[in-house]
């Protein structure tokens, strides 16, 4: 079978670093250029130095893109809507990384990104990259738009619970311990290593533009708004969350666990780590770190009605690039966990 | 003035050591005994090789305690009220660092720690050690019992709230991120480095005991019962408390600038943080390592009817610690920040 | 072609559960058994929690191993000379990752471990599993003794000056920077992670057993005697070397770079890290986790005769399990990257 | 007694901002002024956020300095050589925490510092601040140097043998692992969180500007070119330096300890440390953070000529703010340990 021709637009952030990690050992898959302005004509694996040794590509401009059959775009927010014709002339199939696509609603965008979206016409037709939620049409689709990486952490964690509607919708309360690679790869005072080493940083106690999507995948039943807080610890990768939830009714754990493993019975993915034992009871995103896992756990607190929710990702994988080529994956009718079979290290 | 006279009792654990290095400091105290039964006769810089050149004392074993003026209490939970009648006849002055003395009610005891307090009928002698909360009553009794750490960064976040009954009773979520010094110096298989290091554990989804003493301080107008989870992460010291409550009333951020400031403006360790710009916005207990500080500050989400309350503290220090020679401070009628100035690195 | 069939012995360990997520991957292998006296019967994702959903494998006890082609021996040190008989027995094939079998003198093993080997007639018929050095011996060989993580890093980083004798043979200093994760899978009170975290602890002043292979190794012209320090920082995994040589000959940068290039010009594991710019440049562990990789690069001071030289390895992956599967792919023919293709991930 | 009043020039750097932490708590001093240019006017405590509600004090410009008793020069390298005279008009004492007077060679500035030194003829006013060395000359000097924080582990691990005249004077290899504090408060693409995170970075092969002053100290007998290379870990504060010398006579770890004793028996800031077990055996710079320790010990090969020696301490400490106070006590003839008495802590 020919390779599948792709390149990545923006690929010099640590997510297009990450696609082009994962896609270098993609079998199916031949990369046709990786761009980046600042970088051109430079080695990506100066910029990508896990790389030496594994590829020669240079950086090229966007402006040099040649046809292609898929386009990964991870360009910062706001620049893909921006350029979306030209794209969509280059490349039949496109794979957008960033929150372009990602709302159904042009006044979610209003709301959420203070913008007036200038291809709010294309929106419907971009599918939301989450699989376990849209599978069938991501594999109908030409055009995915990958989710947030704290929207999938959040939604894989509560979407078992709204969808079959056990649960209050408006006072789950989302904790979310982020790491440092979720703000990019572009230095500012509050990264510098003296001031971010050991810190734990409350940087979005509300209105985190996650919101918009996690309110949006949840809302099956009825509009969501979910109480979301974001803290970023010293971690470079990984996201662990914790859903608080209320149910409605007093289901029990052997219940809760029907409800999950009828939902995810058949991910490749997903995995309900509740152990009674041991040191590794719960989902812990240091055990998925490279992998496109995404963890998942519960307790059940007996004295209230409270249902306490955790799941881990790393941000990078099942929560951008990993996401991304599962999508992609699934778009080709290729096995879904093509390229994505890294397990993750122990320890580490 | 003559220095007061006091010891140790299980002074080979981290809050033992904490409260000894506090100690030595103290112009008003002369340490008599620092006991410990496993290293009894060994240098007790041996132990806590941060005193070593500043103390040449020896750990002594408790039966070998002499009369003082105050015995500091920092056995593990259950022993101290196993021997209380003897700890009396030593001195006419007690603070306990355990639990032992920290519920009202026999009943809770039962509930909480699955015991028949064989001590019951002093657990109203001792005051609860947050002078905030309780200064008067400490600067008048012989006993005092201090506050579990997670206890005292909750409570200290949420008292003004309660006390000006302005939010909902029982739908707080709390969200601790705990460091490992929590677990105290002897270590287990979870507590190993490479297993232990960069890990996200939460130990604690619900039912975490110190829930008892938030719940008993916070029932100011009526029972209370908040849902607290607690995770441990890759920190050795300190307490970063998230509380979010929902306000009855539509409350703005000046009012609750109000409800704080008038609380806390004369408290000598309680700082209201919360900045608008630069790089430390919200209570971040790295900040704090080593001092008595609680650092508070708090959002007012715009679109719901949630505050998020944070708070920051050492947990050897103004969980345990500091707490202490504070309490002691004002048993004593000395100024209250008396060997408790240390303000804390940065950056660290 | 039919698969072969391989065992591993000592399989709850660090080594054992790396070797194992490296052979789950291989597609000429088939996994037979894994033991472990400690946890028989256990399913082995329990103890490698990063292999859960990945491996229905449970452990075996020795005592029950099956006739197989290869056996993999993770035993602690002097375990594996006891059993070598039946091993032999077992399995055609051994390839041990203990110490037992990788010093070609009996006179060594009295020196640095004093024991009086109870097996050294087999000493000689174990090929050094660096195959770098011993690629051809190795080929040819049914037993190979894996050389031990710090050697590696230290060996691979000197081979070439020592091998073309421009380096003064026994003033050069080897100082090691080793993760916690070297010390295995069982704590100890200098692993908890309190005492632990942030720490700077040089364990082995002089007298590093891996000394021994060091010197041995790099005895090509005349006998040596390294000076070796192994200090053990806040890091789980990686092994960071610097080698400071005393050039006997005025080379210059451009020499030196001839050495290396010459040696390891074809070597699929290593490689040569001087950058002049940017972040990353010279070898760090970090961008190695996980990775086979030895990254190699050298400073040369103009001002002096010092030559320093720095490595940089994955203790548990070149300097432990990667070496092991790397050999046995060269024992069986195979491409000799087979299942060792993660290039590390950036950032982490 | 009236209080000196002291003004700290350059105080919005972490050496400033230690500097005026341990100042605030100093019985002895008034604090006039702190400068900085980029933030004049705003409050100290939103740089150095550990002085919040410790200080009001506000940064005023160098222009508005008015006249003191001492200033504490803390100016990036270069800028207080330039402006010397209007120092030296200010106040009566300088004590610098620069460069730009550490050395007494003209000579040295041109090879080192690659510059021709505006103010060569102060250099011989000014004592060079190891009180340890030089604490007679620091008692009558109005000028004070600091040392380079390097130069400060290095010097007080090596003086005692360079000065006994037992090792060989030019083999020695020192190798430091440092902090990312030293680099200073501004941030750079080297230093971002998710590139410096866990990074092993050797900055400094050769040719460290330390060096200079670390020959300059030891040269007691005949000119001295000591062998560093300087490592950047995952760490903030602290400096572990470990440097191999080569004896020329047989001592034994006897000799050693008298050599070790006799210099620094009365030194109330060096503690030797040597112990045969336990968790804590040679000095670790985790245990003094915060404090004007230099920790020492030393290890005795037996089998070579090799004697390894470790030091550590806290770089803005002992290695900057904590040395420079001390210089001030001994400059007023005040008890050396004023202000200089926090322990550190344990576990941190």
């Amino acid at each position: 079978m020919s390779k599948i021709r792709v390149s990545i637009v923006g690929g010099a952030g640590y997510t297009g670093g990450e696609l082009l990690r994962l896609l270098l050992f993609h079998p199916g898959v031949a990369i046709t250029q990786i761009t980046s302005e600042t970088y051109t004509g430079r080695f990506v694996s100066k910029t990508h130095p896990n790389l030496r040794k594994i590829t020669d590509l240079k950086f090229s401009a966007i402006d040099d893109l040649q046809p292609c059959d898929v386009l990964f775009l991870c360009l910062p927010h706001g620049r893909t809507m921006q350029k979306i014709d030209f794209f969509r002339k280059t490349a039949p199939r496109l794979i957008d990384l960033s929150a372009d696509f990602r709302l159904d609603s042009i006044e979610d965008y209003r709301v959420w990104y203070r913008i007036e979206h200038p291809a709010a016409h294309l929106l419907k037709e971009f599918a939301y990259g989450i699989p376990e939620l849209h599978r069938q049409e991501i594999s109908k689709t030409d055009y995915v738009s990958c989710a947030g990486c704290n929207a999938t952490a959040a939604i894989l964690a509560l979407y078992p619970l709204y969808y079959h509607n056990v649960v209050d919708h408006n006072s789950t309360v989302i904790e979310i311990k982020a790491g440092t690679s979720q703000g990019g790869a572009t230095g500012n005072p509050a990264t510098h290593h003296p001031e971010r080493s050991g810190a734990i940083r409350t940087y979005k106690p509300f209105g985190h533009r996650h919101s918009a999507e996690i309110n949006q995948e949840l809302s099956l039943h009825s509009p969501v708004k979910v109480h979301l807080t974001t803290t970023s610890i010293d971690m470079v990768r990984g996201i662990h969350c914790v859903a608080h939830t209320f149910l409605k009714n007093n289901l029990n754990e052997k219940d809760i666990w029907k409800i999950y493993r009828q939902t995810y019975q058949d991910e490749p993915f997903i995995r309900i780590i509740n152990e009674r034992d041991g040191i590794h009871r719960l989902p812990d995103p240091k055990l998925i770190a490279g992998s496109n896992f995404c963890d998942i756990g519960f307790s059940r607190d007996p004295d209230t009605d409270r249902l306490i929710v955790f799941s881990a990702i790393d941000n990078l994988m099942k929560g951008a690039a990993g996401q991304a080529v599962q999508t992609f994956n699934i778009m080709h009718n290729m096995e879904e966990t093509t390229a994505l079979t890294f397990p993750g290290l122990h320890p580490v």
